[in-house]
């Protein structure tokens, strides 16, 4: 009697996670895997068995094709950090003792780097237990700071979010050609991958941004306003991608400057928000000059109106790619992805140990950015632009895009 | 000999604006215009004589196709109110010199409430003085208030957008199934049409917003967190969307509640930010939840990459209705839409004197409003769904959405 497999989704959602999904489900079907379970929100709801029977709930190529095309987690996600198994295993007992219930011979878990700290654990305790559960990391995140793999699926498709409406808000910002300093927040804690990407939008129908702030080089608010203020000297408009992670010399972050409230999740990480609106804050008291803060939020890792088509096409594969190394024995991997060339581009998929990812942090390289600390270089372009090619239609009913639920 | 037009923009930007610049010089042109031309930055770019030729500029069809594509306003704007003629006739003088200089025969200018207000002044001056200039006002504004027209061109695509983002957010809000309370702050300073395209998210796919606030119907801060805590008993993510204009009884703007700052502008419209972040804070302070404040910010009126076809088509027939009844002798008039069926949805357009039109608001009618003002009624829908049918492809060079504009 076949196995079932299991899948859940962690962390934050991104436009194709869900195609991750499709790719580890149809995988696993099409290996003959008993029936395969989606976990309801991560391991934290597996722990109190909250199970969706995928087999029953994806019935239709459509289906399939529907779910590539909706953002955020299907499944539904969690921030759950798994104890350390020295301390307490009482959590790891409970979790065997379900998979054992639900029979499962094949555990996916999509999701960034504390998922696939989650994956690392539960596979290091299988071995001492001598459970033969396979366990596969399948790699998602908008930040592309996983290691090891050249890029994340969710990368790409931010990275073209950010670089259309980067495009967009510099023809809005330029409209009255009066003195105008527009400040766009872009998410990424610690690497600058995805404020990077706004480098993207210069073009020959496009000036671009004026400045890049990244969270790997040190801030300094007076030089900041020192570089504004230079640069409006040769133009009117100057738009500027700022990281939400850009942290003063002493650590601090930039925001922690502002008054605004903040909180501290599971993982020890602080709530970071406010940063364009403090430095716009700061520009209008210094220059003079109208400012605007923009925050992304949210909008750049669920926009499943405007994928990347190559995105979309490997976050599938991955997941595929997980579901077939586990059928082959494979456990304790995360499978990254492996650039061949960059012209043509080509990419493939390759099993990792999962020790070589969990809890590491990949950065943006500094010898990508310039001298000045406010553009990327070539290289970096080099490095992005095959991943925001081509799009994946969604599929408009009465004017908007279709997506799939569980109600 | 045949006289030349000239075109501006004014006002706010829209996706769709340059779509109705290409209606007015396509069908100039073919009208037999002189030369068509193009004020930079409207009128005020005007007097001091910073004219484009837009003969020269726009040579192909491919550019015009272009330009349906770019948002914001292709000539620039400007934010500039003529004086009262009664007051003051310099500045008069002065460009009915320039636009004699210019031989110009039709006058066009493309933009709201204010613009109309513009054409209005123009076009009542040039009567006592005995000019033969023809002057169209050309509709424009994401925020749908203009009288007269059944809707105005700007809106269709803004709240397609709206629609489309709120869907996604309700998606990303739902992912870790814990108590949140998204609050998304939509433009329209008096008149809630925007905020209320909210309502085109709810679907079979979607559970939709659970709270709409128009700025027509007086808000109190005390009863939108009860009634917030209330909808919370019954589902764990709950999204809202109000508008930047929501006031207090006493007339006062919610977002004065908060101690940012503000500015008045040349038309005395205050400017408003703040609110969502506001309501979170209070929401957070008040109930036991997490939660977040999204400001859609200048995207809702430039997100060219997700246009309403019908809104482009519209966009692009006004300009040329407008030129049509210039050449036919029309003046001091700006050009309506008219829906002539709901089912299957027919529009048309018709002038009408811009005396009807010029500073007057048109806001959404409270019976649209369910009774406990939280939600649009059918009616709503009705009206807005046919705004936002179809799309507009854009052209997308190496993963990007092509624009025009002048460097």
């Amino acid at each position: 009697m076949a196995k079932n497999a299991i899948v859940g989704q962690s962390g934050g959602p991104t436009s194709v996670i869900n195609a991750s999904l499709a790719g580890v489900f149809q995988a696993c079907e099409r290996r003959g895997a008993g029936r395969v379970y989606g976990m309801a929100h991560g391991v934290q709801g597996l722990l109190e068995e909250k199970i969706v029977d995928l087999s029953a709930t994806l019935t239709s190529q459509l289906d399939i094709e529907l779910l590539k095309r909706t953002p955020s987690s299907y499944l539904g996600s969690c921030r759950y950090k798994l104890p350390d198994p020295a301390e307490d295993t009482a959590v790891y007992e409970r979790l065997f003792a379900i998979l054992k219930k639900l029979d499962i011979g094949y555990f996916f878990y999509i999701g960034g780097n504390d998922s696939m700290d989650t994956i690392c654990k539960l596979s290091d305790y299988a071995k001492t237990v001598g459970s033969d559960i396979r366990f596969m990391g399948v790699p998602k995140t908008i930040d592309n700071d996983l290691m090891v793999t050249d890029h994340t699926p969710g990368y790409g498709s931010a990275a073209k979010y950010i670089g259309v409406v980067m495009k967009e808000l510099i023809r809005d910002a330029t409209v009255y050609g009066t003195k105008y300093v527009t400040i766009v927040e872009i998410m990424g804690r610690n690497a600058g991958w995805l404020t990077a990407a706004a480098a993207l939008a210069r073009g020959e129908d496009s000036e671009g941004v004026d400045m890049i702030c990244l969270p790997e080089v040190p801030f300094n608010v007076d030089n900041f306003i020192a570089k504004v203020e230079r640069m409006q000297k040769e133009r009117a408009s100057i738009v500027i991608a700022v990281s939400e992670g850009v942290k003063l010399h002493d650590g601090r972050y930039v925001c922690e400057l502002a008054d605004d409230a903040r909180f501290v999740d599971a993982f020890g990480h602080k709530s970071l928000t406010g940063t364009a609106r403090y430095l716009a804050n700061q520009v209008a008291a210094h220059l003079d000059t109208k400012t605007r803060s923009i925050e992304l939020s949210t909008l750049q890792r669920c926009a499943a109106h405007m994928t990347s088509r190559t995105d979309i096409t490997e976050a599938f594969q991955v997941g595929g790619a997980a579901a077939k190394a586990a059928f082959e024995g494979h456990t304790g991997e995360m499978i990254a992805l492996k650039r061949l060339s960059n012209d043509p581009y080509q990419c493939t998929t390759e099993p990792h140990d999962i020790h070589e990812v969990a809890n590491f942090e990949k950065k943006v390289p500094l010898e990508w950015v310039n001298a000045d600390h406010t553009d990327m270089l070539p290289a970096f372009i080099n490095y992005a632009s095959p991943l925001i090619q081509a799009e994946l239609t969604p599929v408009f009913i009465n004017g908007l895009p279709r997506h799939i639920y569980i109600p």
